[in-house]
């Protein structure tokens, strides 16, 4: 594949906003991006916005033209694209083919969600809308119970976890305390991690990501362009990108504790990366809960199918670990601002590969990795990152 | 640019279909579109969708998985699209970008909405979720009333064309009699059209498109995968593509009366067909309100500004005139089932192209175009078609 590089990062603070207009959560990070890539907005071809729910949330659609608006943008193309909590990385998706088909140079990629101002039935039912709603949210289903479901089923094919995903959830917290973008900076005890409420057995409280206004937006550009911009940061391509599916409903999939849509994106990723698990030297993956982060580290090849938890126990996921996962927090701590949650997974691969992230910065960071999945992992997409 | 070739088609009857769920429209609309191609289901690479807002008037979002579920195609990429009214247009760009940038060899893409189990109210919610909430929707602002004042400023920049946009009206009625997919197959004089009630000033109801259920699917090929087909049917290439944006807020527009997003797609997509204005046989127009026809048609070059009032009085965009548009009855009368109306249009050209649209053949269709239009004019797609 051509050699894409990630040129400008922007992200808002993650967590509750309720001064804040749509407009107000892309105008900063948007500009972020674009100032810390240091060219002029007239060079910029294209807007490509993941925004997941804000249609229902917020009475808000069109999201391309608002954003480009608020931005400056003047009559530039955009699109928004949506696929649940994958709406983000499916924006970065298709700016990576509109860059590599030669119809733009440089594109701008963004995510924004606002949901904090709702309350907690209707962020459920907005929520739900990215499960099959007549044949699962209409029976009742809600995702933490198809979550638990798969947890269950993967006790049950393994070994009961329970203890290794709260270290899921207190690793994430121990991140996000060193990531001023979290949400939830705070340090809870394993202990507190393991008694907290049932919410949908077996997952309890700290087993579920948060509920988060914000947006993150990057620049892309195609290589000939970046080779011309100086902005005296380590320069970070993107050298492979898998994209795969899979039914929306979980009864149809064949496995629920392994995903076929990660395994078939990590596998394209891989391949056009030319690069094998054992090189990523940090992931940021997706913990909407934490047997999620769990299972995704296996389907990524992290990790065999079942180990998953052992490797957690081991500590080689933690920050200093010998792979590091969600170094920002993940979903758990930094938060969960749905649509733009794949481009914040972006975002902190860049930083860290940059040997930007501060106090959370990793020894050896050349090669990341970012894993978003929608929905009951009927989408994923996953990029590979590198610095040179 | 490298042609890419439209190997099949497929739509629903556009209407009221309230016995029938989201899953069955795209199943009839896609399978149709696969058939019409003579494809295996495995060759699929891709599907992309456009949709607008089911997730607030079906609770259903993820329409990708949703729509791969239904039609049998498994692990394929899916990305849902939307961009108001041209969210159908945006997923044929995207479709476009993916083939071109090699990721790709045959896509299926589709649009798809539900809007008619809907109280009135509600579908106005819905659709105002395309213009800036908080600037616009939230202080009263409806869509006819946004292009009312368009209509307005028109008759006071150049004259009142109130008795042409009823004829606009009359030939989209007339054009809808002979096409068995239209929404409202009734002869209406122009007599009562133009009696008809106010619903914002000028605009009466004939003035207003359709609230429509309904999908359509169209299947693409790389241009060497399209050689490999025999269908017996004339091919049709699309030659020629533009997609521009403008701002979301009418406020913010430096002109109402002629879209900045329209003028910039034509030129793009003219230029990279080849063609100019006077080479288009056909084109179906975004009439979500006849002042919008009428604008449509001057900005696409085929009139001077102030100038497609006369050209439809002169009976030239008529069914049997010198330039037709909106053979298939367009928005008004066929129907504007939102996210499935640019792919809708798409559907009527190549029909034509193929020489396959019965009684409402036009003589000579060699090149067509589709003009799809969302919001106040901040979105646009333009794509030109060639027979061979």
């Amino acid at each position: 594949m051509k050699k894409i590089s990630i040129v400008g990062i922007g992200e808002t603070v993650m967590g509750r906003h309720p001064e804040r207009s749509l407009h107000d959560l892309v105008r900063e990070a948007g500009n972020k991006a674009i100032e810390d890539a240091g060219i002029d907005k007239k060079q910029i071809d294209a807007l490509f916005i993941g925004n997941f729910n804000s249609s229902y949330l917020c009475g808000q659609g069109h999201m391309g033209p608002l954003a480009s608006e608020a931005l400056g943008l003047e009559n530039i193309p955009t699109v928004r694209t949506e696929g649940a909590c994958a709406s983000g990385s499916l924006a970065l998706r298709m700016a990576m083919l509109g860059i590599l088909s030669g119809a733009y140079k440089i594109a701008l990629v963004g995510g924004v969600e606002k949901m904090t101002h709702q309350p907690g039935a209707t962020v459920t039912s907005a929520i739900a809308s990215a499960m099959d709603c007549e044949h699962e949210a209409m029976q009742g289903f809600t995702f933490p119970a198809c979550f638990a479901m798969m947890a269950n089923r993967y006790f049950y094919e393994y070994r009961n976890v329970k203890r290794e995903m709260g270290l899921c959830a207190y690793n994430a917290h121990q991140n996000g305390l060193l990531n001023p973008d979290a949400q939830m900076r705070k340090e809870f005890t394993l202990e507190k991690i393991l008694s907290a409420e049932l919410i949908a057995d077996p997952l309890s409280l700290f087993d579920c990501s948060l509920v988060t206004d914000g947006a993150a937006f990057v620049l892309l550009a195609s290589d000939d362009v970046a080779d011309g911009l100086r902005s005296g940061r380590r320069r970070v391509d993107i050298i492979g990108q898998g994209h795969a599916g899979d039914t929306l409903t979980l009864a149809a999939k064949d496995k629920i504790t392994s995903f076929s849509a990660s395994r078939a994106a990590a596998a394209q990723a891989y391949a056009q990366a030319g690069v094998g698990a054992a090189d990523i030297d940090l992931a940021e993956v997706h913990d909407c809960f934490t047997i999620t982060q769990i299972i995704n580290t296996e389907d990524l090849g992290f990790f065999e199918h079942g180990k998953g938890g052992d490797a957690v126990a081991e500590g080689i996921t933690a920050l200093r670990g010998k792979k590091p996962i969600n170094t920002s927090g993940g979903l758990k701590s930094k938060g969960h601002p749905i649509g733009a949650t794949g481009l914040s997974q972006i975002y902190e691969i860049v930083t860290q590969l940059r040997g930007e992230a501060g106090e959370r910065q990793i020894a050896k960071a050349d090669t990341g990795l970012a894993h978003n999945l929608g929905g009951t992992a009927a989408t994923c997409v996953i990029t590979v990152m590198q610095g040179r």
